[in-house]
């Protein structure tokens, strides 16, 4: 058996999950009001969290009090970050590695965060739901959620719902 | 007073109203399951359909028993098809020259269709409205629904439903 990975995460009516400089304070602007949009509801279902090297210096960034990861297993996949730069995370070099690592400890729950890493999970067939919060903006560029594929990935659309605040949230299950 | 303009559109989950070679069997094939997704009833509240020469072309090729707009004004918006080159559509060469024509007819509610058309509707300030259905698929390439923008578009979420077969739609307003 192997784990379930969840894709939670926010973005532009024209598919953006940040500015090019990073910038999401078009999104939080406007989250802030619409409160936590089911995250921590989320959070509570995952026993691991894995994001690369970017968000986790911008997760960082935020402060000792805003790691909200408890005692979950977080993975950082990076060819850079030191391996013992960080108690709270174990760093892993490649996604085989990361995915072996994750079964071996009975990892049943995944939240890969972060737009690469995301990315990275897609084209690696390791993406099984999407919770996506869509900001009611068009922000015209930036870093988009989805990349490119080899192949088209069919969904399964769960749910629908307006979340107040101008947030749409869709959920899927890729359909294997 | 000028028209109010509404897109009404389908996408894929990645935002893709195409493919690169402008294959669209994977959004046709899933709608057919899924009906009209509400397009008759839309049509009917509009009195006129403006399209850019790609999507003229495409429409064209559908066949004259495919030719849904009726007795609705309809305009091409191009700078190559000649004006004479088809007794039920005006063809423009500007924006400008389209929209004042448009006010001149006294329309009051337009259907601009196709990616680069809306793109340059939704530069000009002139989308109102947004209907989109998202069928249940990522492509990972082609042309997009949204392009690069000046300044963020703000918008209101009206409503969002599911509605079967995988689609989603999301309908919004512009805020100005």
């Amino acid at each position: 058996m192997t784990f379930a990975a969840t894709v939670f995460i926010g973005t532009s009516l024209d598919g953006y999950i940040a500015r090019s400089n990073d910038d999401i304070e078009w999104l939080t602007s406007r989250g802030e009001k619409a409160g936590d949009l089911g995250f921590f509801a989320f959070l509570d279902s995952v026993d691991a969290v894995i994001m690369g090297r970017n968000t986790y210096d911008k997760v960082i960034g935020f402060g000792e009090e805003n790691w909200h990861y408890g005692d979950r297993h977080v993975g950082v996949l990076s060819t850079t970050l030191p391996e013992d730069a960080d108690p709270r995370v174990t760093v892993y070099r490649d996604l085989d590695t990361l995915v072996a690592d994750l079964d071996q400890r009975g990892i049943k729950h995944v939240y890969p965060d972060g737009g690469r890493l995301v990315q990275s999970f897609i084209r690696a067939g390791r993406v099984d739901r999407f919770i996506i919060s869509v900001a009611p903006v068009l922000i015209g560029s930036g870093h988009r959620l989805f990349g490119e594929l080899h192949d088209d990935v069919p969904l399964r659309l769960d749910g629908v719902a307006d979340l107040g605040h101008g947030f749409a949230q869709l959920t899927y299950t890729v359909e294997r």
